[in-house]
């Protein structure tokens, strides 16, 4: 493949036949990436800086060949990815795709739909639809949230993005429309554990209702939410001429994965009125198998609802599936309709459009990865990895628990393990900063009770027995060296 | 490929053989879908619930094979789909996907990298920085937007979430914070032009502001705003003891690609002390041109600004550039840091955690398909295409003129033309419904002054002169039909 040139025949776009080779070189690229992952270190070892010192300062005037590019990617940017994709990426949470993934988001990108109206896209609506309700059968999840019902789910960027249209929707029914209309004010509070995700913070604040009005609500020595002291905050504020108006509940907490009692907490929500957000960003995928549904006890109590099928669930990134019970009081707290965008289709009430159940108007065909996700593995497929998931956390997890020299220090759930040495902070620092740098597993860390503490989560696509029984044996390894 | 199931060697993944033969398999489809598309009709003809009736209600229990999965999407899905890619797709705005985009979009898809901090995705960061201060260059943005400076750029999901970040910005530096602690109150006002996009209302209340504090400001006969408005506005609200703090000009509106005078907005704004936003999201592409440059006049004044190269820059959504002129405003009024995401590199402070520069956690690599794009086609061939249809819209505007029947309903502006049968607006409904129900071709509309108006917006990737020439002879055909 030579350069384009612009040339009487020329018009500078990449011919069919180009096109046809450089997806060939990429998929062979990609093959020998995914299947010789781990010969690179987990975790990218490059200084701050390095991979822009090594680019252009100026975009190039004249195009260039594709195996140039390709070439740069090895040179340039390969020694600069954290390799999520790897069976020994333990860090975090997993950001497991898969092979039919890539395909459903590849014919994604070639069908380049906008969907954010059911006329502008309506196979990119309806597939979504149906997907979802598949999800939710999958999960069984509670009937209100079917779109046969009143509720449904949608697809959204993140479950930052999901939680700010949970948060958005309870402010207008609590203000009766007055927020989107009026302002803000200053007298809505909002309720999360204290071991919440951050983002729940950061879309409090985007919402205009400040973070003095979020209660971060004590945890029991389980991490979980103390629903006595959830109904004593909400029964404090009202007293003090406060709205308690919205409720955000983890199953699955980020640091310990921490089920909240979802049940007791949606029996406060329903006795004052509150909304009920259940986040079940990693969590949520485990309810696929009939054996782990315990965790969503009590989510037939909950106004909405998120997991991410990016994390746990072989579909890339971005694919966040956020469910409600009543969709009209999303869409109302988000619709607005400019006469460039009325039609027929929305207007015959008919249709979805689902540029009201999110901030962006755009939307790609997000539903198609995940689509070909369930068909390529089957719920069968999909139950069979997760539990094995599961099964390799329980191993290490009770691996941790035999050996004196370590701790778990939370109760091991589902498929994160948080654990430290016996000893230092600065000693456990030193382990994971030694393991890491290894480059041959990566994992993170967060503090409990004050403690610096690891945090282990299996969940990479490719993640199998051994990948877990070598960081075990590292882990160890490590151990020694430091005591 | 036989379906996957369960065997003593199968855990159900797609075996690299078969994720060679699918991905060839997806390419020939992909070149076949674009080299054949006019063969479509434009805008897809189903009825609603056609496509969902068609799907499985249940989910697959078994895994199914990708034949299978691609045959369906032959029988379900493409009957479905808007084509959003045909060159015959005049309508809202275009999203012109390309080759090179699809590719760097494959390969961010197969890299799996969630590049929420650098440390999580080094590469992922520093390309991005790189690329989006190359198209900072491109567009000969001023200086204040460039990362060597106090500014810098970031990918955003949509122009809606970066504007709804520019407004955050400014919310939080005219209530030093307050916002963001105690809550938003009712008394801050923010300005836009009656014609503005409607994301700009939409994020007014997501942020809290509400709807009654945004004053749209009256245009003047070509439709951009008229600053004299603006600045009385603003100083009645200070009279009246509200807090004026953001602006939103718009530099190619929605409705018409009128360009709002952005200097004297900008100076306004300078004066009161308020936040300068741009919207570009479409026309702020044709920048690439010098000779469209007068687009940007003012733009030195702007705060932020956002262009959406998801439109009309040949790379698929999601792809918006946000630039700020002091990411410490945009990082103050996001940033969070909870203990399980703190990291060496971050607290060095020689690196860039782009999770605090928009609403989501998570991102992928959106970076290389952008830098994919820019590499092929070079400067010059962007160029090439971007003037290829300011070129065409030209000649379709004087066509328009010179017809008796039909009259140009505002100034013709880059890439977009509005018009109208001379006549009712039932015979100039009539006629979009028959343009679009032929398949032909695809155009939507507004009303201007109260009157329905058609909008053909030219700027699909193979949209050439002979495309708009016969959509010239069939609106004309259909116009005889009417008359």
């Amino acid at each position: 493949m030579s350069a384009p040139k612009p040339s009487a025949n020329s018009n500078f776009h990449m011919p069919s036949e180009d096109f046809r080779k450089a997806a060939e070189q990429l998929t062979e690229w990609i093959i020998a990436y995914r299947d010789g992952i781990e010969k690179f270190p987990v975790k990218s070892q490059v200084l701050p800086g390095e991979v822009a010192k090594s680019l252009p300062v100026h975009p190039p005037e004249n195009g260039e060949s594709f195996d140039q590019v390709l070439k740069d990617v090895e040179r340039f940017i390969l020694p600069g990815v954290t390799h999520w994709q790897s069976p020994n990426f333990f860090a975090y949470f997993p950001a497991n795709a898969s092979e039919p993934s890539l395909l459903g988001d590849m014919l994604s990108s070639a069908l380049g739909i906008q969907g954010m109206l059911w006329e502008t896209g309506p196979a990119c609506t309806e597939l979504e639809i149906v997907v979802l309700d598949w999800l939710a059968e999958m999960l069984d999840l509670p009937a209100q949230f079917h779109s046969r019902n009143n509720g449904g789910g949608v697809i959204q960027d993140s479950a930052s993005g999901a939680t700010l249209c949970a948060i958005l929707s309870a402010r207008e029914r609590a203000t009766n429309f007055s927020a989107n209309e009026n302002g803000v004010g200053q007298s809505l509070t909002a309720y999360t554990s204290a071991h919440a995700h951050s983002s729940i913070e950061k879309d409090i604040k985007i919402a205009g209702i400040g973070r003095k009005n979020l209660r971060l609500i004590e945890v029991a020595d389980d991490f979980t939410m103390r629903a006595d002291l959830l109904e004593k905050a909400i029964e404090q504020d009202k007293k003090d001429g406060k709205t308690p108006f919205f409720v955000c509940a983890a199953v699955g907490t980020t640091s310990t994965l921490a089920v909240d009692p979802v049940e007791e907490i949606g029996r406060i929500c329903r006795k004052h009125n509150v909304w009920l957000h259940v986040d079940a960003a990693m969590a949520g995928t485990a309810a696929i198998c009939p054996e782990f549904r315990y965790i969503q006890r009590g989510v037939e109590l909950a106004d909405s609802f998120v997991f991410d099928a990016h994390k746990w669930l072989f579909t890339n990134f971005d694919c966040s599936c956020y469910y409600v019970a009543d969709r009209a009081a999303l869409t109302n707290a988000l619709s607005i309709t400019p006469e460039y965008l009325r039609n027929t289709a929305t207007e015959s009430g008919a249709v979805t459009d689902f540029r009201e159940w999110h901030v962006p108007l755009g939307r790609r065909f997000r539903a198609l990865k995940l689509w070909f996700v369930i068909r390529h593995y089957g719920v069968e497929g999909l139950r069979f990895h997760i539990r094995q998931h599961v099964e390799l956390t329980k191993w290490l997890a009770s691996e941790i628990k035999n050996d004196d020299r370590f701790e778990l220090s939370a109760p091991q759930s589902l498929n994160l393990v948080c654990f430290r040495l016996k000893g230092t902070d600065e000693q456990n620092q030193q382990l994971m900063s030694a393991l890491n740098k290894s480059g041959k597993m990566y994992l993170s860390h967060t503090k409990l009770n004050g403690k610096f503490v690891l945090r282990l989560c299996v969940g990479q696509t490719k993640t199998e027995r051994h990948h877990v029984e070598q960081a075990w044996e590292m882990i160890k390894a490590e151990a020694e060296k430091i005591a």
